[in-house]
């Protein structure tokens, strides 16, 4: 392997340091030692606390001829900050630089970034991973490890930047897939949406319980019974999940329906006694699970070995 | 202590051999060791594998006078089997036995072990512990630490029996709560229930995908973005849950209606872009999760360390 190849980039801005940001500090530092690291954030505080953890080799509040010696801008700020970020860097890039993203919905981005740099290189991208923590202290070098990496060219798109951005993702750890914008946004809706979205709904739906004869107190006590997961998942930043879901409307919208009309004939089994059709169902969803512990989506241990 | 606190009963009989029943008897050798274990399964299969990771001093497939022997019964069999078996028990139980299970539903199964039972000391209990798997090989003894273990006597119920279920489950390391049965099918049906039937649910809807244009081996692949951990859930027994869901059926209702009213609000939220509105309610979530960690009801690493 050339060195070309083990640092596809020589210089990388990455744009808003929270956990995913932080965490491609981390990875690229890893895989990547010998590329020069710019770290940029408007919170200040934020910037404190990524030097704190020591990151980035470079610190900026905002966009100067700093900017203009990365080949690789890459925004890891909420989808819905995209437009206004990118246009604030507009006047600093270098004439060759790839701009990238990590945000979790494609259509939406790729066409407020376009907007806002109408001649750049931009190839929009999405590593499907996270935790629910947020800020620069949650970041981990190995988040990408074994994780996919969807990148979603635009048409026309520039196929040797593409291969720089894949062998990006790749050197981090990362499986790297290509994809329409649409389509990610579709299969996206499903596996991560609609889950965030019920999660957070379920919550409160708890959460609104302590005016009536159960109390918050034994939501908790007794979380251990499922609930407990669910709250992991609605623990995310709550900013970032309002932008996607305004941002990936129409598919999101679409899933919700689909799974609320599953819901309310699970429901009307229930009430009816229907327990053939409840235990068929059940039976079903057993299935998917093997499928996504044989393929390396998650770990095989007892409750993620919390009671171990 | 003395040895009777160490040992509240001389010899349990553990009934159906599953992954709480085989949990019971793992946690039964390690804390009580004096105490004798007779395993009882109605299915040969399952005596030979419990038979082969050695959980019980005697294998028994059906009810005889052996069952005499017992100072505790204990029913760890779905919830809609609860009754046909007591059944079975009748005439071959010690009269000063203490019949107790761990079902989920405790209304019902209280109803139930008392029409099979009228005489027994019934004492119905549920430890709220599990994984998403089953069989005598998925059980280990520490299942039960930390966890609660919920107590539903009866009105009038024995109270110093009660006191000796107690000291059973604590020596087993569970935490022990009293509470009324029908306030504890509430409690269960928001902490418990309603996540599986939700978890089942999504990972259905999931699953019917497959003839659109996203198919099953998308989902699959990409479920690291919060499906995967739906899966887990909906991957639990599904005649337990059948039973539960039929078993608890007003709370259950009561608290998916609730649930489907605030989608929906959600639901409205994202079609009318109100962001705020959004972000609130995700905000509110948070602080949920937070209290979970600090109760020590689930552990606060990322992610539970999947990727790290």
């Amino acid at each position: 392997m050339s060195k070309a190849d083990l640092a596809p980039f020589s210089h990388i801005a990455i744009i808003g340091l929270g956990l995913i940001g932080s965490s491609v500090a981390r990875a690229v530092r890893r895989a990547m030692p010998a590329m020069v690291i710019s770290g940029y954030d408007a919170d200040a505080d934020i910037i404190e606390r990524a030097k704190a953890v020591n990151i980035c080799d470079h610190y900026h509040a905002g966009f100067d001829e700093h900017l203009r010696h990365a080949d690789l801008v890459m925004l890891c700020v909420p989808v819905g900050a995209m437009e206004s970020v990118a246009q604030q860097m507009a006047g600093f890039l270098a004439p060759d630089v790839v701009i990238s993203d990590v945000g979790s919905c494609k259509q939406s981005v790729a066409e407020a970034l376009r907007r806002a740099l109408p001649d750049a290189h931009i190839i929009p991208a999405h590593p499907v991973a996270g935790t629910e923590k947020s800020g620069p202290e949650a970041g981990f070098a190995t988040l990408f490890s074994g994780r996919w990496c969807i990148i979603t060219p635009e048409t026309g798109g520039d196929s040797e930047k593409c291969r720089l951005l894949q062998q990006f993702w790749q050197n981090m750890g990362a499986n790297v897939e290509f994809m329409d914008a649409a389509h990610h946004d579709r299969v996206l809706a499903i596996t991560s949406h609609l889950p965030h979205l019920i999660a957070f709904c379920i919550v409160g739906t708890a959460r609104n319980l302590e005016i009536e004869d159960v109390d918050q107190s034994e939501v908790i006590k007794y979380s251990a019974g499922g609930f407990r997961d669910f709250t992991r998942i609605a623990a995310s930043d709550p900013v970032m999940w309002r932008d996607v879901f305004l941002s990936n409307k129409v598919a999101v919208l679409e899933m919700l329906q689909r799974f609320s009309e599953d819901l309310t004939s699970l429901q009307r089994a229930i009430r009816r006694d229907e327990g053939d059709a409840l235990e068929d169902w059940f039976a079903e969803t057993r299935t998917i699970r093997r499928s996504i512990i044989e393929q390396g989506q998650d770990d095989p241990g007892d409750d993620f070995g919390r009671n171990h």
